[in-house]
């Protein structure tokens, strides 16, 4: 949608406002009360500076599909650099603790921060796939604690509404555009603001949201409404009436006047019956176009698209073209929008045609009319002229799976691997400190990401190796594959209380995100039913979870009583 | 949850940083592009100040539900009195609008506040239902357009989830506690936010939330998560050791032996095999009853409620009740919830008399484990012991319905009403400024929403009214009702820059929402197919509606093209 200019080519937006954003978006009060209570229980018990890892994950690939994007890194990364704790706060959470509470612990709460922990992470916008752990928080227990739940509130939503986006991308392939304007149907308005960051990040390319265009240099789009159409009744509101050429002659026309002419033209060519036009469309789309004669892209089905829209949209736009301007399209927002668009089309061809009017050839039809990642689907699969899909509630919502369900599990304390065994073998954590690897094949697809021991030495391309797929009937059994090429999954990305490494810009992180999902194989992007992904713990690894389920199973984890 | 105490009784939150924050959340930019590109084509042509009013509703009832809650009022009133274009906003949308935009727009925009803005609006925390004009928001038609987007923002989550909470809990009826703990799966921190704040509004008790609390005085509730139990593994790490008796003897008691005497006996009296108890969970729970001796509420699930975790509750619980303190209880967070929390009390029953320890009949049992509605009102139904019950995904996604779907629709410009004509009945608008009256019956149950002109004189109690009600297939028809009493449903919410309203608390909107309930009949509150309620349209409005559409279809409107 060219109307507006976009602000793709300024830098990344004001970071200075983006940051002072989050910390008041996240600060560190912004978590669950329990954080509070196991850190003191810590604290009191001495245990607080204990070296501890966390593992970040999901157990299921959202929207039954076969993967996911990483996405929320930037974020967690800012509020790891702002975590500190004000006396403000902290006089809150001596109204909110149990009275038994010592003081001692609120002076060190005053003084705690992130300059003992460790992050590494895949980066942002990086494809990743279910019980990868895709982020490892370590550093002194009381601390990775209280880190939790504003660790998985800001990775959560925005790797799920990424993910959800290249998916609305997948189904309306490589060509069409496509426009976020969900701001209204999200979750307040930093859900809106989050939805439109990285719903771009995905895939989108647009967003009408101005305040993620002028916080992420998205580019933003955006034209007229219905009410802008139905606030005007009859011509006598057009004001000013007349419009200076775009080149040439210096006096103004009446644009009226001659949109007038072109419509009865238009209305001839067509067999149209000018009783039906409705005045006051007529005169909102001149009034647009007198206001914006080189943005000319007007909501058509206020009325209706055949007998009024379509008509006022011609004409006004084959005056603007006799002026030397160069009308951009129309919007539909509503009804059929395949069939309609196709109407459009050809009702454009036959202007062009007639009136020798090339521009009339490059038109743009928007289409937008609570679209979901299935009728996308179907829309791509039936004839259709639209150039550019906008959509909002299904793709800020995720209604197909509204959250992702991220956990943040304890994997080690005290250099000593921990899991939790569940009677559900879904729900058990895989124990230890590690290393995450992405192995490829022949032809530089993706086919596997092993996990092994932190102190393992990595897999080598050409060289087969020995492994254990997780999610498997027969868990026990190992497979062989020998990869073409390995890639380390999880970088460092933030130590000593500095981020670690250079931001991206949202369109960097985007380009990223196109590449990423290129190299995936066809079979595990289909949207319905792909081809699973595999994940595998090395020998080693499968070897140490072993043991500690037996060892769980019969020793020393048990208490005899007395 | 009583474990950590509650802020509630306290002031309702420093509104100073709730007021910052939301300048923070909704700036003016927070909206769609085109609403500027609208705003600019007004100013153009000089209509700009043209009086124009808006409303906002929305066209069906949230979750196939009778009603609806009404919220994000308050939030609505503090971004009109801040709606104030930075420089840097509008030197940001020079480069977002087309360069042909006159400069002196940019300075109208600088100068821009909501002096000029009327709200008239139903009170925060009302019952109410689809196609009632909730906001009437009224002014100069290029600002009341600006505001369109922030608007709908502002009050779409906080209505849906606030309804959602109400449905929660009539789900759960009164007696039970509900505890909001959705913050790792909301759209994002200020999602998580709203969530938090409108959830207790519309019924919710506690929120696991510290923000929530900080920000508008909630009860915050919590105590440890699995990551705390997992985290211990033998009884050496438990310190301090000892315990000092609540009153009595200063002394400090070996806490593990006196509970290792404790496991013993509960093992006796339940015919429970020692050797399956958990050395890890039992140093947790020490370590957390030491730290918090009055606050007592583990998490028993971690391994087996039944072989390892009620055995090591009841254990340090009896300890604690010996040395003076009173546990609190225990949270059961998979699994069969009602099932177990039958078992739960059992022993707890057994215990408390077979040691004679009274606290023991009083032990709270908090359940949670991905609750719905509908597994809410399931476990409703059958037998269960559970007093508390925590709610995070389900509430704040509002997975059964993920958006609310507000519309916020041209009424009326210089005086004139304003009409959308659809084709889609559904979709046609109501014009005119109006005032809506709630009819009660003489039970004291509000039985039809009446929508009127402005100008015409309200309903009187044990008068007649004929009356056209919405919705159904004989629209035509009049119907004839007599309220015994009759409210106005709306008041004057902000004019001239100001608030015209004190604010409430949570708390106290919390209250109306009660009481707005409480007087809604049920057969409008059932979950399931309730009965619909009746909105309907005055004489006069249906009059005007009748001679619009006639109006639209035979003359006016239209353009008799040349």
């Amino acid at each position: 949608m060219a109307a507006p200019s976009s602000s793709s080519g300024s830098a990344s937006g004001p970071r200075g406002a983006m940051e002072r954003c989050l910390r008041e978006r996240a600060p560190p009060l912004l978590t669950d009360l329990y954080q509070f209570t196991m850190a003191y229980a810590y604290w009191r018990a001495g245990r607080h500076r204990e070296p501890a890892a966390f593992e970040l994950f999901f157990r299921d690939n959202p929207f039954g599909g076969g993967f996911s994007l990483f996405a929320g890194l930037h974020d967690c990364q800012l509020f790891l650099r702002g975590f500190r704790f004000t006396d403000e706060d902290v006089d809150f959470l001596r109204t909110v603790l149990p009275p038994a509470t010592e003081p001692a612990f609120f002076q060190f709460l005053r003084d705690l921060d992130c300059s003992g922990v460790t992050l590494r992470s895949v980066p942002e916008g990086t494809v990743v796939f279910a019980r990868v752990p895709l982020m490892e928080v370590a550093g002194p227990l009381a601390v990775v604690q209280l880190l939790e739940t504003s660790l998985l509130c800001l990775v959560n939503y925005a790797s799920l509404v990424c993910s959800n986006a290249a998916r609305f991308r997948l189904a309306a392939g490589p060509r069409r555009k496509l426009l976020e304007m969900g701001l209204r149907r999200a979750q307040g308005p930093d859900g809106g603001l989050t939805a439109s960051r990285y719903s771009y990040i995905g895939g989108f390319d647009l967003t009408s949201n101005v305040q993620a265009g002028f916080l992420f240099g998205i580019p933003v789009a955006g034209t007229i409404a219905h009410s802008y159409v139905t606030s005007f009744t009859s011509l006598e509101e057009v004001w000013p009436q007349t419009l200076a050429a775009a080149s040439g002659v210096p006096d103004p026309v009446d644009l009226i006047s001659l949109t007038k002419g072109w419509l009865s033209r238009v209305c001839e060519l067509l067999g149209a019956a000018p009783g039906k036009i409705r005045e006051g469309e007529l005169a909102a789309f001149l009034s647009f176009a007198i206001a914006y004669p080189q943005n000319f892209l007007p909501v058509i089905d206020s009325y209706s698209v055949g007998c009024s829209g379509l008509l006022n949209f011609c004409a006004v736009a084959l005056a603007l073209c006799e002026l030397d301007y160069r009308p951009v399209g129309v919007r539909l927002d509503s009804g059929d929008l395949c069939s309609q668009s196709v109407d459009v089309r050809r009702v454009f061809r036959l202007c062009g045609e007639r009136f020798s009017v090339p521009a009339f050839h490059s038109l743009l039809i928007v289409g937008s009319n609570n679209i979901s990642e299935q009728s996308m689907a179907e829309l791509s699969k039936k004839e259709n002229e639209i150039d550019v899909v906008g959509v909002g509630t299904h793709l800020v919502t995720c209604t197909k799976q509204p959250s992702l369900g991220c956990v943040y599990k304890l994997v080690e304390v005290r250099g000593r691997p921990r899991m939790k065994i569940s009677e559900d073998p879904e729900k058990s954590t895989v124990p230890g400190r590690k290393s995450v690897y992405r192995l490829e094949d022949a032809e530089g697809h993706p086919f596997l990401d092993l996990v092994c021991l932190e102190a393992e030495s990595p897999p080598e391309a050409g060289v087969p190796l020995s492994c254990y797929p997780l999610g498997r009937d027969d868990s026990a059994a190992a497979s062989s594959f020998t990869p073409a090429r390995v890639t380390c999954l999880r970088q460092e990305a933030f130590s000593r209380g500095q981020i670690t490494q250079p931001p991206c810009s949202a369109a960097e992180t985007r380009a990223k995100v196109q590449i990423s999902l290129q190299t995936l194989h066809p079979r595990h992007k289909r949207l319905q039913e792909p081809d699973a992904y595999t994940v595998a713990l090395s020998e080693k690894l499968h070897k140490l979870v072993t043991e500690i389920r037996r060892g769980s199973a019969d020793d020393s984890n048990f208490l005899l009583a007395n």
